[in-house]
């Protein structure tokens, strides 16, 4: 192999591939990047089995070849280059592969690329084309609610559901469940898959390209392949039957108040400073005619009090909830007000942006006692 | 104790005081941070027995007092209150600080105040006055040659010399040597103190204020008391003979080169990469004629091959260093250029930035084969 590109779009792809490459792995090969040339375009690829990642780009290709070097060790290097281009030349006799710009020369030696699980696309008819940026505020607003626990691998993924012209995520950790809908062009497709939270997020974080572009999703068993840009993601889907979330979500409300985000969002923050040392984050909330009290009680501490204003509608109550799930739903929802809607002391309650009924959450509280 | 003060000077001076509160220590009463009101002053104070920091705002005292408050929970949230004053209040009968802003109202436990280590300031004669650029600079320039290791503990602080109107600070871990001198308006006293290179840290990263002011030094036995502004730090000293360092500068050099400092710097950051997993970070240099080579060889990684140019003046040789300490004084060399002198590929070398005399820094080789 000899190739020459930029130093720019190496770094891109680089970085694109990155996440995927396996830390703590026994399988060594799975700690490198497999660069393959061929056609005026380098193609490099990692993965750790979970998730794979691959990204074009463009090369002046001297000799085609594939080669895998270490993943750690050729993300800093090539970050630190000195020069625009990059020249990266195999020699096959000593199996080093020596890498010039501009006066900095590096010989690393490589690993076995007949050894790479090299991606495959997946070639599945059940397709479906989602705008970049609707499928990147579909995961933001929802990822932080599945669960960390692998206990429960159902609840460490987010469902993806795809039906005639409405697009969906969920992810929830039983406790609290977040659902963000969305509209796009009707397809012919159906879609229904539990993504990996790790891979949303990753997702998400590769989804930021300055024009917009399409995404285009290919399932097949118990995988997904996703293609944008210079991009193509493989992931497995967690297996097993999602609850039914439409059950979780209360039909009615009797108590609603409109609360300013940014203002309940403080309040319950500087609340939980005092509530974080126990098993739960536990806030109490008092909702009255005219306003939210807000109280935490730590008795090696001391405790906090803290009013937010509100025309209530309904009845009062009183009702715990663990303070940091409200934080996690406040601080995603961006419109000035939301709608804090609750039942009863040991009901689910709900938080919805004023400005935004595609988005839901649904808070189980607290017992005290 | 009853005040009322303003958010931002109460939050500078929890910052201020924060890192002299201990984390660590079988003395809960060291984790609190000391408040004490009288005269229209707020002072705060803190300390771990090593270091302790004062800070004194105004503040309306409407009842004079002292208080202690757990140091991590006052800290956050005085951050996090909400409005432009703060008003703190106890309560004798519950041993409770009540602390109010806007809608929000804390009740904090209190530590004994009694039990805290009030700082006295150190009222002696042999005090000296210097510029806080001054000593942000020595410090800047000269602590990270300190050594970690506490196994010889007087590598672990920096020689502060003043005498006449020079000031010198020096640090060293044996390996290597940053000097920084500067000229200081002349006065009675000398000092020759060696100050923990955590303090010296400390106190740099408080020297910011957006005036030029003065810093008053008062040594006292095994204490320096340091006041500027409105703090005040007292500092345990470390004892012992620092060894003189004048004798570890070669007072001639057979070999010279300018370089310019960012091209080297980045080669050097380069090499080093390769040169990371050994137990010295050895990165060899050869000096010849019109430019340096700079090689490391990492045998299961691979090689790195660089070149700087310059002409140099002397002999040539092959010289190895441990290429972190030449990354760490090259990140501290402000000018363009440097001047790299060497005698033998055993004896110490300097590095001087081009346009700074009083800033030398000397470096052993490493002995490699």
């Amino acid at each position: 192999m000899k190739i020459i590109c930029l130093k720019s779009q190496l770094q891109h792809a680089v970085q694109t591939v990155q996440k995927a490459v396996a830390s703590k792995t026994p399988l060594p090969i799975l700690t490198g990047i497999y660069i393959e040339a061929k056609d005026g375009r380098l193609e490099l690829q990692a993965t750790d089995y979970e998730i794979g990642i691959s990204c074009t780009i463009d090369a002046t290709v001297e000799e085609p070849g594939a080669v895998v070097l270490s993943g750690r060790y050729f993300q800093e290097m090539v970050r630190k280059l000195p020069g625009e281009t990059i020249e990266i030349a195999s020699n096959k006799e000593d199996r080093t592969i020596k890498i010039n710009s501009n006066n900095s020369q590096f010989n690393l030696l490589s690993l076995p690329a007949e050894e790479f699980p090299v991606l495959r696309q997946i070639n599945s008819e059940n397709q479906i084309s989602v705008k970049d940026f609707c499928l990147r505020e579909l995961i933001k607003k929802t990822v932080f609610s599945c669960a960390n626990d692998e206990a429960r691998p159902i609840f460490t993924g987010g469902l993806l559901e795809i039906q005639d012209n409405e697009i969906r995520l969920v992810a929830t950790n039983t406790h609290r469940l977040a659902l963000k809908k969305d509209t796009i062009e009707s397809g012919s497709s159906q879609i229904k898959m539990i993504i990996p939270a790790k891979i949303l997020s990753e997702l998400a974080r590769l989804l930021v390209g300055e024009e917009a572009q399409n995404v285009t999703l290919s399932c097949q068993k118990n995988q997904v392949g996703i293609a944008f840009d210079d991009v193509y993601i493989i992931s497995r889907l967690i297996e097993g039957q999602f609850p039914d979330y439409n059950k979780v979500i209360p039909p009615s409300f009797n108590t609603k108040v409109e609360l300013n985000t940014d203002e309940f969002l403080a309040a319950v923050e500087r609340v939980s400073l005092l509530a974080k040392d126990g098993e739960y984050n536990v806030a109490k909330f008092t909702f009255t005619e005219n306003q939210v009290i807000i109280t935490s009680n730590n008795p090696d501490v001391g405790k906090a009090y803290e009013t937010v204003a509100g025309d209530l509608a309904g009845n009062g109550l009183e009702i715990a909830f663990n303070a940091k799930y409200i934080i996690d739903i406040l601080k995603n929802v961006d419109s000035e007000t939301f709608v804090f809607s609750l039942n009863t002391e040991l009901s689910p309650a709900c938080i919805k942006p004023n400005d935004d009924d595609n988005y839901t959450y649904i808070i189980t509280p607290v017992r005290t006692s």
